[in-house]
């Protein structure tokens, strides 16, 4: 028997208590039983990083980057460690392995830090040891010295890493969920569980707010070609594996349908169009890492056009004060703002070789009544802003638009 | 003006909040104000190191030392962060230390870790930049990368280590008492302020339970002659010294008494008295690295004696387990065990030179009518096992009877 290498990462809601993570300990104890070797990878138990981060606020609003990480990266350490324990209870050696003790080199971007260089001699000798590493996710340190942070989701980025790294056969995401939909249940009753998706598409919905995967995690599996698998930590058979397009052979054009509630608009009525205004509204906006999503400007008439764009919700009110100023130096007549709008998008790699799934979109919403206030398109990916309130139905009329309604799953997985 | 350099330590107590982490914030930038370099040692939030005990203790009795260190090190990352992002917050600059940044290297005696070796490089570095470091105590690495944990009250070790280190002009303990008393202030309503004291007193005073230094930290000032001050970190003028004994001018004998209630005994009676005796009753606990303090074995009478011992009362389960095995070995008649005793003893270097003391002790005993069950002396300390409900009257009588009731402070401190 060849024995594989497995990285297991498991989430906050599937370490949140010591009783959580002894049914971990025993799920990552039969995967050796089986014969595999297994790094495991940790968030903070569920709650704690909010709870530290609370600690900060009390005292500022601004905490230094260096310390906000010092402080922060005390969550994963902590569950490392009661991993470690636990599993050494169980009659299994095991070893924490913090971010400085791999170590996992970053920049020294605090709080949002990216990966330089994993090393992999320290794990790859408790590999060899046939003790457990257990590693602590999301935080490094940088190259002189100072703890850092890979930002929110980055446990599956140093889990992805860390496979990357060391080879490994796959590596294993375990969450609250037991994979990805072809919608969200919760909005749509006949979402259905998706067995493959490719990291294209996967992308796609990470950057779309599908909570399953961090999109950084998702596009480091690409680049590695990491074959990763979502599994629910609760047990069940269901999962979705994250591949190559290639091995995705799939029969709907379109994968699923997202909402985004976090979309906000700004628009400037009246702008002089001349070259280099979109230059000129954006570029404070880039300056404070808003980040800009969709862009409309019309056709001048009269030397005169609209310009809208939409950004995060949470960062309206930030944004309508930078884009005051601009506006009043390149003389638009008003500025307007709405945060009652929602994203819907249609996700899947057939759209690129399937003419006409857009207008299908289209007609869907517009059977409903729904008025399009702006779209955009990718390869992979059709969005279109509407009013908040027709959010849920329009996934609704696009999934069954699709026919995502209908498949059933022997026919969806070829 | 020259300026000094002062190792400032903050128990947890004095760290128990956030509001409590600004208030001591504040004391540290004016000590700076004055003119002042400072280092800063902290210990975890108060309580938190027992939450995470509490936390390894809801998985096992028996946590691996590694990880229990790696665990309940984070108490002390966490306060270390918080007060550099509140000194910051208050416009100074500042960077925490954890105990592998600085790094302090220990042996890899987990969970009381000594200190092999204590690197400035680091420090000095942000001491020259003008930065307050903030160092989390009690925590160090060991040779192979492993955190490890210096055992209870090892960020006062932490503290004086560094300062020894630096060359620091002096290490301030600060915690929620302004120093030490001539005796408990709960027992004694007399009892006084000492503003100076010894290494070794303080170590006596230490060693037997007074809470307000930990022995380690104290021995290792006195070794390499660091002037330690105890203060409160609520404020107030009040402090004591604890210095070189020829600095200490004093005119009483015994400079305090305390009561030591963590007792228990055990005796063997008719225990044959041969060669090696006391060696093979005690070995066993000595390898179960139970701590035997006073030791009394009777006159032999017709080649049989009766042998009692005290250890702490915390260990007095296993003890009698252990001891039990010896008995029958060894063939005693019977064992006894009592944990309704306590240990009075008096403190001051006055001990040595003064002959008499010792019966003036004994002597203000018998007149409150209290039964002295065992003694022992050494050259700074004469101590006496008591029934325990004599416990706080007998620290009144011999607070009394060595005058410290009527020492004004004027007289104490010359």
């Amino acid at each position: 028997m060849v024995m594989s290498l497995i990285i297991q990462k498991y989430g906050g809601s599937s370490v949140a208590t010591t009783d959580h993570i002894r049914r971990v300990a025993m799920g990552v104890a039969s995967s050796r039983v089986k014969g595999n070797k297994v790094a495991v990878v940790v968030s903070a138990m569920g709650g704690q990083t909010d709870q530290l981060l609370n600690l900060a606020a009390e005292i500022t609003n601004h905490p230094p980057g260096r310390e906000q990480d010092a402080l922060v990266a005390t969550g994963e350490q902590v569950c490392a460690a009661l991993m470690a324990i636990t599993l050494e209870s169980l009659g299994h050696r095991a070893k924490s392995l913090m971010g400085l003790q791999l170590p996992l080199i970053t920049d020294n971007v605090h709080t949002r830090a990216r990966i330089t260089e994993m090393q992999t001699e320290n794990i790859e000798q408790v590999l060899n040891d046939d003790i457990i590493p257990v590693v602590a996710g999301f935080q490094g340190i940088t190259e002189d010295g100072s703890i850092s942070t890979l930002g929110r989701g980055g446990s599956d980025t140093t889990a992805v890493a860390l496979a990357a790294s060391l080879n490994a056969d796959c590596c294993e995401i375990y969450s609250d969920v037991d994979g990805v939909y072809t919608a969200d249940p919760n909005i749509c009753p006949k979402a259905r569980h998706i067995k493959k998706i490719s990291y294209q598409e996967m992308l796609e919905l990470a950057g779309l707010g599908a909570k399953v995967l961090h999109s950084r995690s998702v596009e480091l599996a690409q680049k590695y070609q990491v074959p990763l698998v979502v599994k629910s930590s609760f047990g069940g058979e269901r999962q979705t594996w994250i591949v190559n397009e290639e091995e995705v052979m799939e029969n709907s054009v379109i994968k699923g349908v997202t909402l985004e509630k976090n979309v906000s608009k700004i628009s400037l009525i009246r702008v002089p169009d001349r070259p280099g205004i979109a230059y000129q509204i954006l570029s404070p906006l880039a300056d404070a890492a808003i980040n800009v999503d969709m862009i409309i400007q019309n056709a001048s008439i009269e030397g005169y056009t609209d310009f809208t764009f939409t950004i995060p919700t949470s960062d309206l009110a930030k944004a309508k004060g930078l884009v005051e100023i601009v506006a009043a130096e390149i003389g638009a007549q008003e500025m307007l703002a709405a945060n009652n709008i929602v994203k819907i998008s249609a996700v899947g790699i057939g759209i690129k070789t399937n003419p006409g799934v857009a207008a299908r979109m289209f007609r869907s919403l517009s059977s409903e009544n729904i008025n399009i206030e702006m779209i955009s398109t990718s390869e992979y990916r059709i969005s279109c802003v509407i009013e908040e309130k027709y959010g849920e139905l329009a996934v609704r009329a696009v999934h069954k638009a699709f026919e995502l309604d209908n498949i059933k799953q022997e026919e969806k997985e070829v």
